[in-house]
């Protein structure tokens, strides 16, 4: 990964304070793109909001002094040239997009943070030797269509324009007519795929309440964790609630609140960050006086070891059949999501541990519960991302908020690592 | 209460099999009377077809020679006169309303087995010493309307027509309205509310499978349990499933769980006929990737005794405040029913058996767990129910049915205790 450079960035008080405003400015800036009636921001893949918020960042990163250019699946990127053009590039951003009735932070965050930290390295030390990238993904959330990181996901090989997915947002427009449209796929500007990239580093809000709780300003994140999602049937009889003794009952609900029990008490036991969740349980005929007879529910498996989400999992499975055989109920239990555990790269975090040591910023190292881009790249080149707190950990809401000293010192500690790298 | 008749009711071979066909094809007629396009029976409070069934009823009672007239709210009677005036009348029957798509045993056996008695009781003995009436209750299951037991409430005292309740059905229409459009309630009949009646005896089909499962032909029913039911809210934090910690969560839908299972345990350690039951249950926001923010599920809670079951409920208040409290969530138990339990007759119940055994039927004793109109009627005379097996359990459903010969056993017990009781 070659040498570090060893000195500091030089950063003034004024400097530090004219960043504090500029990226709560920025963020204010960004949120016009795309802003819900409804309150929070609305950016889905495409849509003339996404494509207003694109081209306003393009114009933008002009203005800061980045050669802005698309890739031809919509990726933007803003350039600031290394002297030594053998080098690999530094890529640092997030993604544009927003779910619906977004936050201003979420995605809109990483990408503004590397902008301001370019704009400052530019300025203050002029060409650095390595190339240094800052990227606004087109798509992280899925929002509009059924798939997510279709903007990393083709940077990163994983997706391709040559066999764009058959999918189509809830209008039936499919992906491949939204692109087109938005004048993206016709191969009037680059292929999105990368070989370049030396190293990735994404900052993003936390979207849970971890650094907020314990105090902390910065989390490096050591991994993002890998998730199994399934849907569980569990099938008894339905019967009159009044007539039919306890005795002689094969209570759907109850069963599946045992089921529940113990997903919570196993997830528990295990070491953070594994967490289990059931979000989602209908009942039926789900009738006050008739004792269920069907009830659905999900069945969330979070963790950093794919060898222990796949031990719970199938403890899992076993458990819940011990419970229906008691209870004399039948239960399926359906994988539909299956990702993989990845882990953020050790030698950047050292770096950025060091960074923040330095700057006697409270951090602590954390894993992602919740999925980025940052695990797409991961698979081209080392990667890592940087967190900051997220107040009462709200995300995808408009209630989203970040303090501006918190988001600021992300910025500092993304400038300070770009410079040890690129100058 | 009087004596007791000391002679049985003389019944040959060819009387029984004519009484087993006779009951097979009444259940059949009537059941073509509001006969419902996607299956099943349905006849609801004041409607044309309740209207033509009644009908129907008041032409076979002339027709079996009993003397049919109507009250002003439409329950409909069939009178056996008998020579000793001063005495109270011997009453039987049930409801001829349906629920939506119902079955063709639930309400129309009790007023049919009622008839065939009398016509059998008329045929082979002549005139009795007490009045025998049959009535067909004009209503029970609430299903037009939200209140049960309007036409036996009626003769009870419990509601009056001179204070119509201000209830409307879905498409707006009033209890007064309805009635009035049917012709009741314009005093053209007489009051319905009864002080001549000395006891009734309502049979029914079980709408539960103990009888079926314990092969017993009777139910003798000691009592309708009480009822409460609740509506429990219970509020936590929505927060993401991935980025929340076990920890720190404060999990409605696995509080939700912890009270659904304290209901069941403790419910199946109550003697019979204790039961609970959770019907319903609803999650909020009732997402995959989003741990429960809010729970709302009810609990419908049934005994025989009316300590035991204010016990209970007690009890479960105090043990869901402590799941909440342990959770850090908040719960709040509202009740929305509260009825009380109701003692059958057990002078009547006693020669009930008697005729059991006197007869060689498998018989027992035992609680109703669904409310019946018989609770309304206790209140103004000695009262007792016959139930006969429910195959499967099944009720309120196209899919309802009881075997011929148990049905015709049933009513040959009826015929019996009349006999005894009125000649």
């Amino acid at each position: 990964m070659g040498n570090v450079h060893k000195q500091n960035l030089p950063m003034s008080e004024s400097s530090r304070s004219r960043l504090h405003s500029d990226i709560e400015d920025a963020i204010e800036w960004l949120a016009q793109f795309g802003q819900a009636a409804e309150g929070g921001v609305t950016r889905l893949l495409y849509t003339p909001a996404w494509q207003l918020a694109q081209q306003a960042l393009e114009a933008k990163m002009g203005q800061l002094g980045l050669a802005p250019y698309y890739d031809d699946c919509g990726n933007l990127y803003g350039r600031l040239s290394g002297t030594d053009r053998d080098m690999g590039v530094l890529l640092t951003g997030s993604h544009v997009d927003t779910v619906n009735c977004g936050g201003k932070f979420d995605g809109a965050y990483g990408i503004l943070a590397g902008m301001l930290a370019l704009r400052y390295l530019r300025e203050t030390c002029g060409a650095p030797r390595r190339t240094i990238e800052v990227v606004s993904f087109c798509e992280e959330e899925g929002s509009r269509f059924p798939l997510a990181y279709w903007g990393s996901g083709n940077i990163a090989g994983r997706y391709s324009l040559g066999a764009v997915p058959e999918v189509a947002d809830k209008e039936g427009v499919t992906l491949a007519a939204a692109m087109r449209e938005a004048g993206f796929g016709q191969k009037r500007y680059p292929p999105p795929e990368r070989r370049d990239i030396a190293e990735f580093i994404e900052l993003h809000i936390e979207q849970g309440f971890v650094l907020e709780k314990e105090n902390k300003t910065i989390g490096v994140v050591v991994g993002i964790v890998g998730q199994k999602r399934y849907t569980v049937r569990v099938k008894g009889a339905a019967n009159h609630a009044g007539t039919t003794p306890m005795k002689y009952r094969n209570d759907a609900l109850a069963g599946a609140c045992a089921m529940v029990g113990w997903v919570e008490r196993r997830a528990q036991n295990e070491p953070e960050p594994f967490v289990s969740t059931v979000g989602q349980l209908e009942v039926l005929p789900n009738s006050s006086n008739v004792i269920p007879g069907q009830v659905y529910f999900t069945v969330d498996v979070r963790d950093a070891a794919a060898d222990r989400l796949a031990a719970f999992c199938l403890e899992l499975r076993q458990a819940f059949a011990a419970i229906a055989r008691e209870r004399e109920l039948t239960v399926e239990v359906e994988e539909w999501m299956d990702m993989a555990p990845v882990r953020m790269n050790p030698a950047m975090n050292a770096e950025l541990a060091a960074i923040c040591e330095a700057k006697r910023l409270p951090w602590r190292h954390m894993f992602s519960g919740a999925g980025h881009d940052t695990q797409v790249i991961s698979r081209i080149c080392p990667s890592t991302m940087l967190f900051v707190p997220s107040h009462n950990g709200i995300s995808h809401s408009p209630l989203e908020s970040s303090s501006t000293a918190e988001l600021a010192a992300g910025v500092e500690v993304l400038a300070e690592w770009l410079y040890k790298r690129a100058y």
